[in-house]
């Protein structure tokens, strides 16, 4: 039995929040490992919690409202895990966390399991580390996963696509849900919550996204978008209404399937183009080739192929390890 | 000698029209031949033409101010060779080309050559046959290579990073601006040209242009802000003046050999990139998984190792036909 899996097992029988640290970490470290993707790899559609990422621009008040979002859960009686994607470097960390001191009040509760994640991986981009840490998550029995991301941007698009639904979160003001448009986050959300609703603007905000939403709107069903001040709290309980509601229409109508199916086509075809660009990088003859064609001394496309058979023999030997 | 050295040999000798359209037909049908490639890609930095492209919004008078931009370096003694990028499939084709009947009139120059191409390559994304045509055309001696995008977007940046030098064409009013700075034309542009400046608005569109320039700047260079009624014409030998003072600039200053440099080792990326996916699609095994994965039946990291011994032996066999 390997480490990850005496983990699962020590987690699942004791509930030991240690073993579940360690597991995180070691999916964080090495997501792709071919042993760990096997063992913890095999959750089925029907058992997994339900993934709700939360985004928004900075400040928006997302981590107070996730604070609420659990709290509820909470007092249903679910279990709730909370990723917060950063967006800094695997090595600067922790920044981010200080936001998180709030989320405190939880990390008592058993029922409860809170982690900061980078959001790039070492080979920029979204790290292959937050979906596989996120099916982790939910192959574990987590009701409900949130996961919470900073900033606005293609990275925040690409983690919504890994979430089951998705929360655009906005303040009263023009320029916020401009921006949500801007970066496609109108596309991705499931519902929209004006935050800081205690403030100026929150009509005209509302009938900006209303307006937006029908402009792009080819889908049949009308986005909800609900009114909060998570410091009160105001409109919390709304807010989970429509939460159960949009996980209850997603299942039935096999829509989240749907969504998971993809979802995972996607990790499948990432990690491929992650071994193929590791490949490239391993490759001495790749680079010198590179700074060739870069030179004018040799033509891209003869070049590109003229390194093909060291690339192929570098594939060959991680084959031969694994 | 191969077909393409031959064609090439016609052209350079005798100027014939047909073999040079020959010639662009098998770059287009087969810019990734490793024969074509190694052929007409041996060009240096100091040879080629230059790169001009012209990106805007629909309707903001690109055709036009190209037709003119012709005519003017024409009537200097240069050789020009238009490439007309069309979003359309490479199938449906055609549809742009009415556009371009006003182009006509040079048709039956033989300093000047004109053609259309599809914008999106079989796989997606930009067509590796739109930089190795225009590569192709710098090669055969044109002094300048005006390459026209249609519409504003990812593409149309992309397109950007294949020319020496861009013209980012707006017209009088605030939306044409703020658009150019959402699709990030703004980092692209050497030179802004305010088309049908003698519509209303000019004075604010130039602000606009000015105060983006200024938040986005960088650079101490500061970019010409030029105004056209390419109709009439009006401005035109002022941006013909602007677009010889880029050319000359960037050359001086190392910078031409840089850009050119950096998009040739794009294009050996794009090269390697696209072998890989082909490669992927070639194989059965990884389409099965990737049902399997979307099933649910085999979890993703564990799916795409099993793969690649399939995926290697298929790069293999490519590697042996070359």
């Amino acid at each position: 039995v390997s480490y990850a899996d005496d983990l699962v097992e020590r987690y699942r029988t004791t509930g030991d929040r240690g073993a579940l640290a360690r597991l995180v970490s070691l999916v964080e470290r090495d997501a792709e490992s071919f042993r760990l993707g096997r063992n913890i790899g095999e959750t089925t559609n029907e058992e997994a919690g339900f993934v709700l990422g939360v985004t928004g621009s900075p400040g928006a008040g997302k981590s107070t409202l996730v604070d609420r979002l659990v709290a509820n859960f909470r007092a249903a009686g679910d279990t709730v895990a909370v990723v917060a994607v950063d967006p800094s470097s695997p090595f600067s960390g922790g920044a981010i966390l200080g936001d998180r001191v709030r989320m405190q009040r939880h990390t008592q509760d058993p029922g409860v399991y809170i982690r900061s994640l980078a959001s790039h991986g070492h080979l920029g981009g979204l790290s292959v580390a937050v979906p596989e840490v996120v099916r982790l998550l939910g192959s574990l029995n987590f009701d409900w996963i949130l996961v919470e991301t900073v900033g606005v941007g293609q990275v925040e698009v690409e983690i919504a696509g890994e979430a089951d639904g998705t929360l655009v979160v906005v303040n009263p003001g023009w320029g916020d849900s401009i921006q949500a448009n801007k970066a496609g986050l109108m596309e991705v959300a499931d519902i929209f919550v004006i935050n800081k609703a205690d403030r100026d603007g929150v009509r005209n905000t509302k009938r900006d996204l209303e307006n937006m939403l029908e402009l792009g709107g080819d889908s049949g069903c009308s986005i909800p978008i609900v009114e909060t001040v998570s410091t009160e709290p105001r409109g919390i309980e709304e807010l989970v209404t429509e939460i159960q509601a949009v996980r209850e229409r997603l299942s039935r109508s096999g829509e989240l399937d749907e969504r998971r199916g993809d979802r995972r086509a996607r990790e499948f075809s990432r990690v491929l183009d992650g071994i193929w660009r590791e490949s490239l990088g391993e490759v001495g003859a790749v680079k010198e080739m590179r700074n060739a064609v870069k030179c004018g001394t040799r033509a891209p496309i003869e070049a590109a192929h003229s390194v093909m058979a060291d690339v192929v023999v570098a594939l060959q030997k991680r084959l031969e390890k694994e």
